[in-house]
């Protein structure tokens, strides 16, 4: 364990998780821009195993839910524990992250990762669970026809559920070997500069992690449609819901997702995140991680930790 | 008829209304600032008579649906004619309003007026509609705890139409009279000032006319809760809509609604607009009733054609 940042206190009812493999995400990249004015150690998205913990779990190969909550309030009493108003986040809210050799973490949140998800895969699951959150939120017909904005990290996972609900799908990015990787798995892409948004999706998912995604939305999606917001970010943009209003347009925001889902959809292979690692760093080079993750061409950048 | 405008034309389909009374809408008063970029005759709050028109119409008093519809498209076909991207508005997008003696209308958009309702009541019926148009689209338990930003015109509309549907129902406000017209059909009110917002309310309807309304009602609501924004407004706000994301917040843009079920409320007797008229004007004194329709203590300001 390092000599220079404390070592994690395991509280009652929490797992000390030595961790293998962690992800970076968009949301890492907004948060060292301000965003959640957060201090602390850095990183929500893991694989790793049970160090210390109850017996059941001891050595278990895990991910975990990253919203630590209270179990006794309002929100958490009526199914809705993700909004927490006492919950901690890992990595992102009064608690420590992932970017570390070991992490406590309540063994509620803790999801056992079966044989048939690798160490890489298992790394995708917490952001393969929040684009699941999206057909939880919204009901799909298969005749809809769907437009994911942003060809990011968050895009590629979302327009790979998406595929499992929907025949038409366009992602639209900027980026060649991004929307390349989408058309892999079933996607039709437009580049950015040639979008001519016509107001006829049904629905749009916003995954540009930008403030002129809700824009384009506006205008790509069709009057009593649906805009799903699934980025935070630390700008704050120039805004008119006017267009919402006259198209009576829903926007819905999306943040966590279900984990039985994802870990599912890996393990049955109707998922497939291959392809998606851009690049692997040690847990020595985090910095260089972060920043690679910045770059336009990156998708996915793991910090190998190998605990 | 006025010699310095030309007569309105009657096509095809269409009748000749003579106004009796007009209202002043809060989307008048964006349009004089520069909303939708209209030139021509304002106004679309209205009850008058049919001039000339089919033989069963003739004589009938009247109001009507404010979209001109196509009819052909698959808006139209879908029962969203609202949103006919072919479609013209009164008063608002490329054809002529009602602030003058004589408008000509689709014989399709017009409601007959039930003797029950007297002009000064049936003036309300297109506000009042789009008041109406939240109680379709949002499904309230009669337990949710509602909050409605802005005490103005639309605000007071939607006040009486919620609180036949909820019984914890709070106003926002900023002018002592008009929270006081609140009070008087059932709703509590806080101003401003005084109210603090604690992520609670079950459903926020941002009326405010104001981009502010918007960053209020994320603050007022509940996660997973539901906005309505019913403002259209010229101007953009610096917005970011990060809490709709963590919150996984629902937003649903409001717009016209359904005409029958305001005619029938108001003859019914169900909602009271009685002391909701703050002036009437006669038509030539148009300019000041818009004016004193801008002024902070102003609820609805009637101009009275007299057809």
């Amino acid at each position: 364990m390092r000599k220079d940042y404390p070592a994690p206190k395991v509280g009652e009812d929490e797992a000390l998780v030595g961790v293998h493999t962690a992800g970076v995400c968009s949301t890492d990249l907004e948060m060292l821009k301000g965003y959640m004015d957060f201090r602390g150690v850095l990183g929500h998205e893991f694989v790793g195993h049970v160090v210390e913990g109850p017996k059941g779990w001891q050595g278990k190969r895990v991910v975990a839910q990253i919203n630590c909550v209270c179990g006794r309030c309002r929100m958490c009493k009526s199914g809705l524990s993700n909004h927490c108003p006492n919950r901690t986040v890992i990595g992102i809210d009064g608690r420590d992250g992932v970017f570390a050799e070991y992490v406590s973490l309540p063994v509620g949140n803790l999801h056992e990762v079966p044989v048939a998800v690798s160490d890489t895969e298992a790394v995708f699951v917490e952001p393969l669970a929040a684009a699941f959150q999206i057909a939880r939120q919204v009901r799909f017909a298969p005749s809809d026809r769907v437009v994911v904005l942003g060809d990011g990290r968050l895009g590629q996972l979302i327009v790979r559920v998406l595929r499992l609900h929907v025949s038409e799908l366009v992602l639209v990015g900027k980026h060649p070997s991004k929307m390349e990787a989408a058309q892999k798995v079933g996607a039709d892409t437009v580049a950015l500069a040639d979008f001519r948004p016509s107001a006829e999706a049904d629905v749009v998912v916003d995954a540009t992690g930008s403030p002129s995604g809700l824009e384009l939305a506006m205008r790509a999606v069709r009057p009593r449609g649906t805009i799903v917001l699934k980025s935070t970010y630390a700008d704050r943009g120039a805004c008119n819901l006017a267009p919402v209003v006259i198209g009576e347009i829903t926007i819905v925001g999306s943040r966590c997702g279900p984990f039985a889902d994802a870990i599912d959809a890996l393990a049955h292979r109707r998922v497939d995140v291959s392809g998606l690692v851009s690049d692997r760093f040690a847990l020595s080079e985090a910095v260089c991680a972060l920043r690679t993750a910045n770059k336009p061409d990156s998708i996915k950048v793991l910090i190998d930790v190998g605990c």
